[in-house]
């Protein structure tokens, strides 16, 4: 016997058709002997639907009312599901964010969860009953309604498991797991049994978005071991089917235990949404650069990869960087009031670009990762704008055009491609 | 400076134009300096959609549950209600059933409110900030979301109302108030500036619906004031403008400032909702009768008109009555039931018929109110079926093909005919 969290998408929840085939798949786990809590989404397009209705109201809208309106959706979903397990003889009941309760800081519409009562929770799941409770919501000290940002209820669902100890949280998505790569550029991607949730935040914040950033590093703060898997799969598959996302220990533990030797690199991301911006004929003086950097950070826009150009005219130089590209337009209004501090000649904007990364902790114990990439990408022609890494991380940014080119060839060259069939 | 509770139905919360035009009119109030709690229904469709999905959940879906899917209906259109206020510049915010909290008896689907807590609300509203209070939902004992069944929002309204102990309950409906009789049957229907409480109840019982019978009976029981006016009139309209619902006394001493004359008659109602029933040859022995009744009230079948007739064969005779057409076939099973200790010879079911009432507490200090109406309908050769009276109406069972002249005939016969303009 288990306590294991299941959480579903609002892909899943949308419709009574779907809701069934999630109770069905609640219904089995619980008939396995196991205590189970479910975490639900709103109907897919139902919280667009009620954002829709704030626009509306007003551009301005107020962000407490702004959470009243919107946690509605999951409140909706929580209890049909709730009446659907019922239906079909599972014993079961909702739980609301402030039935709970859970939780959250003071701010409205971007929430953190603090703590969750779990006392008259864990009673009801051990008598036997489901708890089904909406995600994406809590409680705020003063009594209101707060919800936690968009796609805030895989957070909701790490943190209820983190809050009754569960031994597992499954998060059914629309793919069956977290993959070597994006499997629509590379078909011999490979499905990854288990990551590291260091890899698993590298691989979500450079693009493969499977799991809400936050969620990972909550799950990782607390220890929880996730479970990424399909909504669509035969849900009487009772093994482990998806990708287990763990700690590092806990990954070398099972591959000691399988025999597995541990890969070199576990996946390859790539991220298009990146801008890059080239600042000018910066006067080449201690804390010039500061006068970039310090503005755009003070603006909270981040800056991930930096270079500064040597040979320019003598006492000169061209710092170059990258920020996400929704940021573009905000950085450069930055820039362009900073000029007299910087003293730079022209700022010239870059959305043509994309980076790459190879991801894996096993980088950590192997030298020659970084050189591998840089000579196959070169073997190809592409030709590498910045470089960034961490310990388990190397990045590369290249013109927009060769991205896909240059995942296929990284796949390859760190061994990826699954066998051919 | 009053403090006032204005409802607005489903129809008048329909998208955000209309909760727009809404807060106008809420602002309008807010600023002849009035205190103000709003109380809303969700938007028109938005129940039915919802119970909807319950149904398609299961035929017999959890009433727990069912609240909590229902209940957020008023929940999204009091979130969209506050912040429209607000940024109109009205403070405003909006408070949940089971944040004041309204709290209700224990039954599901169908809670009646029993006391709400003000003191939060009160210091709130006297600070400036209007109320808006979902209608329609509460909060049970046991914590968890209850609804007051469908139409419950006048109820809500009315209690709290009756809680902050209100000046006036506003209830904004698409009729712009209480008419002597159905304008679509009568067009020289007048508009009632008063009615006493006792009065709307047989005009809404008897088919004019214009509130929730039960908010009316909570209203007298409370002393509420309510007023019924149209959500479509001139906002900036600072009388009052639609029918006011008041105890008799309050009447009396309206009158007389006015130096009005008290009507004979308020008004004239008519329901074609009604079944009359024969069971023919019933033993004339004392009890026999007892036997209809008394197994039709165990059955919860409200019989409303009982004649007994007479001149039949010795030792038997017919007793006809009435139910509500929609307990007929339950009130047929009964008798089915009971044939034995009835000891009955057949029962005759009759739909085709309508109950015609005339209404006024004017009627309580006049004798001849039933004679004129009797007369008035034998000189157009109207039968009548069966007669049932109370202090303040006189109510006559017809074919229904005569009920919309049965209607005009008594609006004229009591003097209620608008004058011509």
């Amino acid at each position: 016997m288990a306590r294991i969290v299941m959480k579903f998408g609002g892909t899943s929840m949308a419709g009574m058709e779907r809701i069934r085939n999630v109770a069905a798949r609640v219904k089995h786990v619980v008939e396995q002997g196991h205590e189970v809590a479910v975490v639900v989404s709103a109907m897919a397009g139902e919280t667009d639907r009620l954002v829709g209705f704030c626009k509306e109201a007003s551009a301005l809208y107020d962000p407490a009312e702004y959470d009243v309106v919107v946690a509605s959706g999951e409140q909706v979903t929580s209890g049909l599901l709730a009446m659907t397990l019922k239906a079909m003889g599972v014993d079961a009941r909702s739980w609301l964010g402030w039935q709970l309760p859970i939780r959250t800081n003071e701010a409205h519409a971007k929430a953190r969860i603090g703590d969750i009562d779990t006392i008259d929770l864990l009673a009801s799941m051990r008598s036997g009953t489901v708890a089904v409770i909406p995600g994406f919501q809590g409680m705020m000290e003063d009594g209101r309604i707060s919800t936690l940002g968009r796609g805030g209820s895989d957070t909701s669902a790490v943190a209820v498991a983190a809050a009754v100890k569960a031994d597992r949280c499954d998060i059914y998505t629309d793919v069956d797991g977290v993959y070597t790569t994006d499997p629509r550029i590379v078909a011999r991607a490979r499905k990854l049994d288990l990551v590291t949730y260091e890899e698993m935040l590298e691989l979500a914040s450079v693009g493969a978005k499977v799991l809400q950033t936050r969620s990972v590093g909550l799950a990782m703060k607390e220890g929880v071991v996730v479970q990424v898997l399909s909504s669509f799969d035969d849900p009487t598959q009772t093994d482990l089917p998806g990708t287990l996302i763990v700690s590092e220990e806990e990954l070398e533990a099972k591959l000691k235990e399988d025999k597995m030797e541990r890969q070199l690199i576990t996946g390859i991301a790539h991220d298009k949404n990146e801008a890059k911006i080239t600042v000018t004929r910066v006067p080449d003086r201690p804390g010039a650069v500061a006068h970039i950097f310090g503005p755009l950070a003070d603006a909270a826009i981040n800056v991930d990869m930096i270079i500064q150009n040597v040979g320019r005219d003598k006492g000169e130089t061209d710092v170059t960087f990258t920020v996400p590209g929704a940021d573009l337009a905000r950085a450069l209004d930055v820039l362009e009031s900073q000029k007299e501090e910087i003293g730079f000649n022209r700022v010239i904007p870059d959305t043509k670009v994309a980076k790459v990364s190879v991801v894996g902790v096993g980088m950590k114990s192997h030298a020659g990762v970084a050189s591998t990439m840089f000579k196959s990408l070169a073997d190809r022609g592409i030709n590498i704008l910045a470089i960034s890494t961490s310990e388990i991380k190397v990045s590369v940014l290249i013109d927009e055009d060769e991205t896909e080119l240059a995942v296929r060839v990284l796949h390859t060259a760190y061994g990826l491609d699954a066998p051919v069939a």
